[in-house]
């Protein structure tokens, strides 16, 4: 006996690796297809249209395939509305929910597609009956009754095309390499960031302490003062050590212009949070004067908004600082919408979390010294990520200079 | 003009480095300094003592040596007792604190020296004057009014001395290099868990989701059941996957057993979470026969305790998981009393978490893929540490057998 | 003005990836292009045929452009026989000579199509036209007069298809992650290997002296002997590490049993190389009994050949070793062809070298702690290769035991 | 029944660690000891003297510590000459041979105390007794009849003193990390390069092709044209990558300033070699204005002289490379006496073959995106390198920056 279920797809497939991707997992589950249809766009322009029949001796290995290749952008052929069921208690799935993927997604309900609204990676849909809207949910947030979409059945996802043209990015595709023109690679970078701004879309930077300790405070800082920071995911350390660094010059006791360490240093970053609390707050002590320069210092003068997410390693911590972690993702979801492009330094907790946020198509850059980082992020699912094995030390004051370069500016 | 003041040390001082540190120190930052004293051990097992006069013709730098040379052992020949000033608020250190070591610590005190409960690296010390006793106080518990110790005066610390004997792991000293006999090594720390077991000591896990990945969960248990990792300190993945591989048999929606990927598997995370919610905790899925083996179930069959502590990065959580970092550091150090060894595997963030909560004459075993973990670890003061570069998957089953070799148990 | 070609494609050209390269390189080299035809093979086993116009304005672009397609099995559709050109002098290469992919590859000479013989990566193809036949020659070998393939006209490339079946290795394919279950992909290599010790297949160990370091060597001399390893590429350092075990029972001085570093041990790599001296090679050390365990004594008294490399980092070195790398590369060559899989263990240098060599239908495994000698593997050309992110020190003892158990051998 | 010799330290014995290394070898091979006299420097300019007595119930055991204890600075008492003893044949070491560290060294032979020439780690001490003098003997030069240096007796060794004043790279100390500022280290590095050219010293680079891969090549050749690198040690990738870069503008292919890969550029690394091999050399190619640019363009426009060693991964090669490594080792010793700092970077096995050639004395810096390139390059010997993870491509040009900033150049 053999059960069959007909898919279907469309768009620039080919060269977007999704029937590829396709034919592979049909083949990879140990299931057979057939083509049905298979309209090829004949030019660089047209689209095609593909319709496949996958069949297989075992029913549940055929949901399996469907469910699969369903996160590759295949549609099932049958069209019928999403099917709904309650949750039956905080942080409980129904068995069979839809998990989203982070591409563009829609479901067909209420006799319409809807698109649904903050998409993310692993989520739950949670469809609103009253407002006719479709919420992406993750799990923390689900409650009692609240209606999950279930299976894939009526919900649409649109993964990336490729792009017509030349890809920038297209030597970074293989791989985690460091043998690559690094000034390029960051002219590249800095050139995608301006164009960005000029367009008026926003950059996060998701960055470790690191960017302190090699000595970069001082090229980030004029990032946020000049506009190619637009929101800053953090957490404890970095701003500690950039406010120590803003208060003493040091950073967890060492002289950052010299390299030596300072007498009594080690206690430097109890200070710099000590300085902070006594004022109330980053804001506070920036606005009396406590804080006169560094990261945090530009953030708070150009209303760059940041989001500093507590550890179990973190010394202090700072006021600003959100100890639970649940809380602060939510805070930083806040400022996902918004964003055109992240830039991931030295920072591998912080760049996994934020990147599990992400929908696919945010540019995604990961600049780490360590290659496994950026490894793991894909791993994790980032699949976007361009990951660049440099230094922050080095990275980020060639980043400011080549943008300073495109746009006119002198050095300072 | 000049100024000088002169500090004494003892015991093993020079086969233990402390007077090499002592004098790298004074030449490091600039001063100068005279024996006046130094009395030799003439034989291995006696004890030396130098008195040592440094000068330098500025006070803030003397200051500064000596504060430095504090840390390695050095005491004030001047005895005077500790002088203490009130905190002016929470989280607000006086100037001029005193900042601990992770070595055990007396002050003088009320005429005699008093031991200072708790020690951990870069706290303060509050005194309870009614109680007559010193409380080592990470800066996130300093509240208004606490007494705490400033300065060096009337401060001793008692840096590790060599031992006598041979180290077994004196092939480990330096670097982190991946060029070691793994069998060789995983023997060694397996005698010393064993003989720590027979003694009565404890053994805490710090581990990360990198051990049911890589297929390391089943022997994971079995250490946990035959008595040989007595506290648990991971984190939501950690839990949650081991659960999924319970439940499941998969980890992040892979068959471990197979490598495969399951259809809909990377659903099963989130599905075992609810289990966990919908049981209401952890010791509850266990106990109603929910989750039935594990690292988990281990942990709740034998009463091992367990903190599990939240992230930005986590799904979920489970219930049982603390997802404020403040609380969970809280409740880590409730352990860390009791724990006589460490094995940090294959989780950085943890790892330096809990690196900074131990005193450093606990045996710390880092293992990790990743060299730069290792390195993270001690940059941040956990010096003690010994580090391993292997890979968990390999690691773990092969301490076990060896565990079980030493104690004539048949392999199962 | 607009210059065209056409080329056509056919086979498994989908799921195997090579219509979607195809594509891609076009699009990035910002040619146009229209399909003629595009076949679909319907069913799972049916083969699929593409005709394609690429068109440009610019007509070395377009030759750029077919250049690069060629390399993915693309022909053009024009029917010609190669054109061949003389080479000017040793190791000078005619401009717009064809350089070889690590494909089969077939040519078209005088009137048929003959199969290119040892065919590996960026070589030049000479022709005998007196035999008939094609020789796949490295730079090195090309002698003035030599006839040399020109462009890509009149040859023929077949890049691996993918299986029609479920691919044991699927989990594998993205970058090299350290997260994957350890034993379960050992026992696959394993598998592996059995089956092709079975089907009398051979399986060469391409190993760097950390086996010896590690602990690994009696692992790996059993699989020498128990037939597992077929021929060796190594270096100086293996071999020499390898014999001072034998004989000292240490390895760069340290007593690998004991992890303790023996009196004098720093001398007995010396001494090791000097007792073969003496003998005046490895086998005459081995046969006069001077040699009496270890890989190449394994090696010896099994007839498994091996290739020693020289490089100037060496001691001594063994009288055994061809110090000169073009000599050293020819030898190695010589194995080349009976080479069923290949496992490289823990050396960066030889595994890229033997990499260049090899045809990219032969299995190719790479272990090593350090993850950058896999990508660099893969940036050098050897895209085949699977990576494994592990300990020599406990893949090849558990490689050994899953060996054993599927061959229903007890453990010695 | 126990046995005793005597040994003597003098210098900074304390502060540069030896005493402690003495007495923490003793312990750990389980010996005994007693200080019969032990003079302390009082002040920081004195030195200091102990001569101690060690004992050990094993004969064998007592000769091996004071084997080792040797190499840390540490005399026997007993003063006597040297034992010889001829070689036996070619890389045969007779048992018992004395074998070198990598720090000055002093023979007692016919009647007086006789500088070794040549000194580098693990070789032999050849004499010859006509000309009376001592030569430091890699194995590989060994020649039957030669008179070797027999065990410690009437050898002295000078371990480095540590400075008596502030050291600039204190804060590289421990390990390899990656978090240090790195602008600060740069320029520390410029200033001892710009010193050392000042005094006339030379700079030695060890380069791997990351050099050119990573778009460093322009600001490598500048660093020669400008005189501050004054011999380069390099295999055939680094020149030939040179070449193609100069004569073509890519490196394997990739459009360096661009980043896109180009048309049949992977053709050009063997062009670049044919146009080297039809002039005869790269001298040849420079001079018939072949080659205009790049770093072995202004290697042979400045005299800079060039080992470029063979190895079996090599495509080629040039004409100029020696492809035999005994050879290749022979050359580059020819140039070690004159080198005062050597800078090694991207490349693990030329970093590792020339630390074994270079006294402990000489400056040795090592940058490697990969921290396991420094770990190694300590592991074999070269304990006295200051590892640098960074990237070449940012590395480089900024310490070209630096060296022009404070020599006062424009930046051209």
């Amino acid at each position: 006996m053999s059960f069959s279920r007909e898919i279907e797809l469309d768009g620039h497939i080919i060269d977007s690796g999704i029937v590829e991707n396709v034919l592979d997992t049909i083949l990879d589950m140990g299931g057979d297809f057939e083509f049905l249809v298979f309209e090829v766009g004949k030019k660089k322009t047209d689209k095609s249209y593909a319709k496949i029949r996958i069949s297989s001796d075992n029913c549940d290995k055929l949901d399996g395939i469907v469910s699969r290749l369903h996160r590759h952008g295949a549609r099932l052929v049958e069209v019928a509305e999403v099917s709904l069921v309650p949750a039956e208690g905080e942080r409980i799935v129904p068995k069979g929910f839809y998990s989203t993927t982070n591409y563009p997604t829609e479901i067909k309900y209420s006799g319409g597609w809807i698109q649904v609204e903050k998409i993310e990676m692993d989520c739950l849909i949670v469809v609103n009956p009253d407002e006719k809207r479709a919420i992406c949910t993750p799990m923390d947030k689900l409650r009692q009754g609240d209606l999950v979409v279930m299976g894939e059945l009526g919900v649409k996802v649109y993964p990336p095309e490729r792009s017509r043209d030349h890809n920038e990015f297209e030597f970074m595709g293989g791989g985690v390499s460091s043998e690559r023109p690094t000034e390029t690679i960051i002219a590249k970078i800095a050139k995608e960031m301006v164009e960005l701004h000029q367009r008026g879309g926003k950059v996060a930077l998701v960055g470790g302490p690191a960017i302190i300790h090699t000595g970069a405070a001082g090229a980030c800082a004029a990032l946020v003062r000049e506009g190619y920071i637009n929101v800053l995911f953090a957490g404890n350390a970095l701003a500690t050590h950039d406010i120590e660094y803003s208060l003493y010059g040091t950073s967890l006791g060492m002289n950052i212009k010299t390299g030596d360490l300072v007498s009594a240093g080690h206690k430097n970053h109890l200070y710099a949070i000590s300085e902070v609390m006594r004022a109330g707050s980053i804001r506070a002590a920036v606005e009396t004067g406590v804080v006169r320069s560094g990261i945090m210092y530009e953030c708070i003068k150009n209303n760059v908004p940041f989001v500093l997410a507590g550890s179990i390693r973190d010394d202090g911590p700072l006021p600003d600082v959100i100890s639970d972690a649940r809380i602060a993702q939510d805070e930083m979801r806040k400022y996902v919408p918004d964003i055109g492009m992240v830039l991931m330094v030295a920072t591998m907790l912080h760049s996994i979390a934020v990147g599990n946020c992400l929908p696919a198509y945010v540019r995604t850059i990961c600049v780490d010294i360590n290659p496994s980082t950026v490894t793991k992020l894909m791993d994790r699912g980032t699949m976007q990520a361009i990951g660049i094995v440099s230094d922050a030390g080095a990275f980020i004051p060639m980043l400011l200079r080549q943008i300073r370069l495109m746009t006119g500016q002198s050095e300072e």
